[in-house]
This record gives C-alpha cells, structure tokens and sequence, in this order.
C-alpha cells in the first residue's frame, strides 16, 4: 500500500503533515510518498523522530495556497496536488491525501482521474459529528447544480463508503429538504424522495436542517449547494458562539473562574465538534482515491485522513460503488435512475 | 391601530399570548383584537392586570396545531389564523400576528390577502441575531423553488424593511452564496448576482454560510429552500452543542461549579442568540400586514412582534415596497427584472 500525501497543504505549514506521515506510515504498515518541495520536506524529516517509516519524497515544485483561485489553480502543472492526484492515475500511489485547498482538489482530482465508469458526477463527502456518531453528508459542495439522477447516486455511494469504511450495517439514507413529510421540498427533492423510496436503499425520508447533527440517519444526500451552505452556516454558528461567549465571560470574574474551572470540558467539547478530528473529506464516485483532509488539521488529524485512505483501498470502495449503481440500474428493483 | 393578534398559536398556550398582548396595548396605545376561543381568553385577561389596555376579543371555534399538516389546515375554515388574517382583508385590522405554526399562517396568508400588486412572491423573512446586531434573511421558507426575479424582489423588499423598521441608512444587501467570487454559485444566485450588480441597492455581493451571523450584510437573500436549511441548520447546532456540553459538565465537579459560576452568562448568550425574542418572521410582500413570531415567544416576544407589526403599519412599509420595485422596473436603471 503507497500512500501518496501532499506536505505543502494546510493552515500549519508542511511539518504537521510530514509528522502525521511518518506516524501513519509506523502505524499501518503503509508507504508514504510526501509530495511537495524536496529540501522543506527533507528538513522536517529529518528532525522528527522517524524510526521505522517508510516515507519517500516526490518533489513538486509550486503548491497552492488555501485562497487561491481557480484561473491561478489551472496554471499552476507542478503543484503538488497535481503531483500527487498524477501518482494516483500512474497507479504508482494507491491514494492521495492533501489538507489544502478543497476546490483545488476537487478541481484538479476530477481533471486527473475523471469519474468511475457509470457514475455522473463524483461527490463531496464529508463525515461529521453527531450526538449518536458520525453521519456522512454529500455532496457538500463538489455539485452546485444537481438533477434527480445525481442525488440517487450520491445516496447510493455514501451507503456503499459508510458500510465498508464505517463498518454500518445496512446505513440509514435520508434526503436534506425543508420538512419530514414527503411532500415537503423543492422540485429537486420531491423528485429524488420518490426515486429513493423505490430503491432497495435503507431510506428513512427527508431530514431537516436541524437533524445533521442529530444522529437521525447515517447518510444525508443534499445537492453540493445546499450540503456547502449547511455546513458553512454550522462552522459560523460555532465561531460566532464562541465569539459571543468569550465577550459574555471576560465580563465577569465569577464567569473567568467558572470558565476557568471547565476550560478543560470545554476543549473536549470543541474535539468532539471539530470535523478535522474525523478523517476529512473525500470524493465519492472518483477513478481514483482521493481523501481532502480540513485544513486545520493537527498531525493526528493527518494521520486519521491516511488510515481513512487506506480503508478505501482495502474495502474496495470503487469496486463496491460500480457493482452497487449497476444493480441499482437493474430494471426488477424497479429504480429509475 | 389596531393589531389582530393569534391567541391560540405558540407552544405555551394562550396566557403568555395574551399576556404579551396586553403589555403591547399599553405599552404602544394600540388596540389589540385576540382572536380565538372566546372562554379561553376571557379567563386567562381576566386574570392578568390589565388596566389601560385597549383589548377586545373575537372568537374564532378552530385552533391549528403547530405540527398539523396542509391538508387540515386547508379543512378548519374557522382557525383562529383564518379569522385573523381575515380581519386584516376586511380591514376591520391593520395588521396580524400569531406565534402559531408557520406553514399554515405563510398558506393561509398568502390564501386569504395575496401578493402586494408588483410582487410576484412574498417571503418568508426573519431577523437573526448576529456579531453586530440583526440580520435579514429572506425568504427563509416560503418559497422553496425560486427563479432570479424572485430573489431580486426578495432583496428590494429586505431593503426596505430594514430601511423603514429597524433605521438602517442604505442597508448592504448580499446574496447567500458558496464562495464569495462572482463566479461561485449555482445557476439561480449566478443570475441573481448579475441582476444585484446592475441594480440600485447597495449589493456587497455573495457571503458564504458562515457569515450569516458575522454581520457582514444587513440583509442576505436567498431561495427559501436554501434559507429554510440554514436556519434549522443553525438551530440544530445550538441545541446538539447544548446537549453535549450538558452531557460533558456533568461528568465533572469542577466543571459543575464552573458551569454554575457562568450560568447567569450563559442565559444571556443564549437570550443574544435566541431569535424568538428578535420580533418575528414576516411576510414581505404580502397584501397586509403579516407578523410571524416564533413558537417559543415568551410574553415579551409576543409584545415585540406587535411592535414590529405597528412598525410596518406606521412606516408604510407596504407601499414602500410597491414604490421600489417600481423603481427597479424603469430600464434607466438597467435592472433586469
């Protein structure tokens, strides 16, 4: 197993990246390719503790900042994303990991390695913290434009990852829309709600908004539109929370001390909310593996993307997602797709 | 003035309605009609102090539920939203406000008074608390599938509401959005960006979801599909967040008397982020005065959402609209409407 992973992505520089490496490669046994500039990646490790990995380095000569735009991303043949999404397609890498630029990725890994033979439009997934777990949500931003077919598609990929990466047995796949009953929503959803229901999917009918973070389904299919918007306003409700809360308490010595006094609950909170924790993002329904790590990402959280892409290779992933939409295309499970 | 107000919506009965009612009354020297089940109301008005207030009741047999669904709500001709907005028709009222459910006040509405002549659809708008103060969003579920000249209206009416109501001087209006860039977008806000930029309103462009409660825009307009999400997304997370916290502080001492010590602070957070006490959702555009206040509304609340409703009739909020839209039409202007 050859994991190919970009050092030059993320908020922290390339020396988390190349720590979380060397700790995947001493942890599961896998090669690690760090593709990136040759003399920062040699430099970082070479002064970390590195017994026993096997990390080999790829130079790229550019790399793409988290801000970049698209017409600079598509100039830029030498990045390391594209370094690294070019070892996956020459099969000398079995999966990419980058924590950089998520429209990035997705533009350059669909560019790359293009769609799995029969799905329509490869998927933004990202695994987030729940009550209960974690649910997987997709698309959240790859598709801002979605026909029927596409959500049907996302629906059946993330039950083919949850069931093989998550180990879920027959995974709960619910639709985002504006109200439970199934006449709620719009065009797009009224149609992809009776398209689901007549699947052999584990479909259990729209969610709402608030039911993301409930735990209530284990899959939840939206358009990339909406799954951005949703997970964007989460990450602002959380930020302006924590703003509102730090102002509230500097106010007061009994808060400071209380604060004080739970400061340590409080992180364990924020752990447990904070998707970089979870093993990242990845693209449903690529020709290749391709997991986008958050760019916060600590060294463990790199680690965790590596395992995630290793699990994808090792459970056949790809594999499962072509035989799983073939047969949902068999006209007896009376599916239209 | 006279203000018709719902006495049998909201999730705690009757007495908290008319208790607000009657604060409202004395408070803003308006008359208030309360409209529902006659014994009900008398019993709870006789029970509060009440001296001053200017209150009489109309009766209305039938009471909506807040989780009943379209098909009885279409049945109960005598609900007490029905006799309510049927009030504002007759003129026998200048404006509505009930606390009850929100899709049969948005169905019933828009049944019984229609749209402002020029409008082609009201939306569902709301307040939300944000960094800096409130912010508009609008439609937040009224209207699930939008074409770009609905979205431009939704943004002329936002302006004039925030202009008119809440004071603000030439209100920057933005476009919700997955990334700020022009180009970023799915086809209905790509059009709708288009539209903003070439019209009169002071357009900031696209925000992302996480900007929703930063302050950055006085008014963010979206498709109410995409609104209504948001919104319940934000709820989802204040409640998951509470829960996890409550769950993690428990387990602890120190925590526990840390949390006690913050506890008078926290309520206050959680009042600043408490949208039911920011006055209520409306409907822009519709052909009366139309006030929404939020299932939750505790006497103040409710005595808010009369405020707002008396605001829209003072400042003549319904012809406002009807001049600016006007406006937007003359091809000087070379809006596209």
């Amino acid at each position: 197993m050859k994991v190919a992973v970009d050092a030059m992505g993320g908020d922290f520089g390339p020396r988390v990246i190349v720590e979380g490496a060397i700790r995947a490669s001493q942890e599961y046994k896998a090669e690690v390719l760090l593709v990136g500039k040759e003399d920062l990646i040699k430099k970082e490790f070479d002064s970390l503790p590195h017994s026993q990995a096997k990390v080999a380095i790829i130079n790229a000569s550019e790399s793409i900042d988290m801000e970049e735009g698209l017409l600079s991303i598509r100039r830029k043949k030498k990045s390391s994303i594209r370094v690294g999404t070019e070892l996956v397609k020459s099969k000398e890498a079995d999966a990419f990991v980058s924590t950089g630029n998520t429209a990035a990725i997705v533009y350059i890994s669909k560019k790359v390695l293009g769609a799995l033979q029969g799905v329509e439009r490869p998927a933004l997934s990202l695994l987030v913290p729940t009550l209960k777990g974690v649910t997987l949500l997709t698309d959240v931003g790859a598709n801002v434009n979605c026909k029927p077919q596409h959500l049907v598609q996302f629906a059946v990929m993330g039950k083919v990852f949850m069931e093989s990466v998550m180990g879920l047995k027959n995974p709960r796949v619910a639709l985002m829309s504006v109200g439970e009953e199934e006449i709620k929503g719009n065009d797009l959803t009224k149609e992809v709600h009776e398209r689901l229901v007549a699947s052999s999917l584990n479909f259990i009918g729209n969610v709402e908004g608030k039911d993301i973070y409930s735990g209530r389904a284990d899959v939840i299919v939206s358009d990339g539109f909406t799954g951005n918007i949703a997970l964007k306003v989460s990450e602002g409700v959380v930020e302006t929370f924590f703003n509102m809360a730090r102002a509230e308490i500097m106010k007061n010595l009994f808060a400071k001390i209380g604060f004080i006094l739970m400061k340590r609950n409080v992180k364990k909170i924020y752990k447990k909310i904070d998707y970089a924790e979870y093993g990242g993002a990845h693209l449903l329904g690529l020709n290749g593996v391709c997991i986008i790590g958050h760019g916060r990402s600590n060294p463990n959280a790199v680690k965790n993307a590596v395992r995630v892409a290793r699990e994808f290779v090792l459970q056949k992933v790809q594999e499962k997602i072509q035989i799983e939409l073939a047969k949902s295309l068999e006209p007896s499970l009376g599916m239209k797709v």
